[in-house]
């Protein structure tokens, strides 16, 4: 159904971003399946914990947990084509945080939780399990890098509620809110939207 | 009712200490938005999630979303006072702490945990959100910069504990147990009682 | 019972391990307790509300709690010895992993789970107290520094199922999965089975 296949088509590209990253990191194969899994579950997991929906969906359905394993498995086989991958990187990531922010907001509705409830469920779907990689790759968390990066996802959530309404078939609306989410970032990131000077002498960190 | 009252008040303190945080890092009001939220609810999310409390509290109480977008909003268009108000994060971070101490020592109770879980919910209430918001604005986390911030709620779970038996009405007991965590913390910072270094040679990160 | 004890052994080694790091950031009594509580308890809290065993299981034991406090209070008050200690670190994690591989892959089991979930249970239960551990310490995730630590565990699930079929009585495959696991670590260890390079330019963190 059209709503659980874009839910894979998310999990693939968070997958393969999550492979990437832990590849460019150098990390043995079994490094990169667990990156490649934090990053495509990490999201719906803590959407799905805080709702109460447990065991987590991903753990229920082994397609998921299968899809995962071909996305990584497939990133390792092409591992010589590394550099020219990790360029995509941006790109399966713009496009999972697109597909997971439907997959949330969605999810919330079920649920039957408030509309600024489900758009949070929408941001926390797409935007944790990038954080959850970054942070355990040791790199600053997307999040924080780019803030437009969750900002996308609140607009995209917006949207969907604003045009809930026009559509008695969400397949459409599906298709809109995640290119809303696709443009949003495209566009912040061409027009270098982002933050200014990230650290200041007070960040003992840096 | 007087209880809600406090975690309403905690929640105030707790989202403009993220906002102001955020802000601090330059981000944008979408950012700050997001960290006001996380460092508000990060802990109580926590602990209803470990108890079982699902969906966990504010998803099912509008009030609260509505208080953190509002604390966040005054944050924000007070941004030209930002360096006056960046002094007062330490105020409302410690005012945060003493408050969700009680909340969530008190939560633990209703859900007929042993005291000494009670306590540790109380701890976790009061300094994940915090450490979250810390995390996510890539600072050392509070937690670990200064101990005597956990060390200040434990020290309030159990004055509520020995405390309890000679309080009929547990309004002056909730208000004994939040002074004795923020005068600790005060006292202790007052005192420079803290880590004396934090980095040794073989922390690679620094 | 035999699983039990198993689980208690693990929950000393952890705690032990967790109290050895935060005495070496020189963290007061109440900052190695916690961080002792958090690296015992960090991987299974996660695995129970991932599966919606809620209260997690350490909140309804009291058992835990006091091996906890007790494993602790026994680190601190050898604190003269911790530069001796220490070096004892990466063997009490090490049996730490070992045992808790077991835990989860039990706890999974009994949950009704398929065995790759078991597997990722069983790696969760072991290394996310140390990770939890490693981020609130400050230092780099240990799952990141050598991902031969959870490669470990994964292999040692695998074992338990392969094996699963041939063992009437659980007790022996359980010590089998636990000594696998030991053993892949060490040989890792002793060969220097781990990541050659961590950090690259891209690294701003660093």
């Amino acid at each position: 159904m059209f709503f659980q296949f874009i839910d894979i088509l998310g999990t693939i590209a968070f997958a393969i971003s999550g492979a990437l990253m832990a590849m460019g990191k150098r990390m043995d194969p079994f490094g990169v399946l667990i990156i490649a899994f934090v990053t495509a579950v990490g999201g719906g997991t803590l959407r799905d914990v805080m709702i109460g929906i447990e065991p987590v969906s991903w753990m229920k359905n082994m397609t998921f947990v299968y899809v995962i394993i071909g996305s990584a498995v497939f990133a390792v086989v092409f591992k010589k084509q590394i550099n020219y991958l990790r360029k995509s990187l941006f790109l399966f990531d713009t496009i999972g945080i697109a597909l997971y922010t439907v997959v949330g907001v969605e999810t919330g509705l079920v649920a039957g939780l408030h509309p600024v409830i489900c758009i949070a469920m929408g941001t926390m779907t797409a935007c944790f399990g990038g954080v959850l990689r970054d942070i355990l790759c040791n790199d600053i968390p997307v999040i924080f890098r780019e803030e437009i990066y969750a900002t996308a996802c609140i607009l995209g959530g917006f949207t969907y509620f604003l045009l809930l309404q026009f559509f008695a078939d969400r397949h459409i609306l599906f298709v809109i809110v995640a290119l809303v989410v696709i443009t949003v970032r495209l566009v912040a990131v061409r027009f270098k939207v982002s933050l200014p000077s990230l650290y200041k002498s007070e960040d003992n960190k840096q």
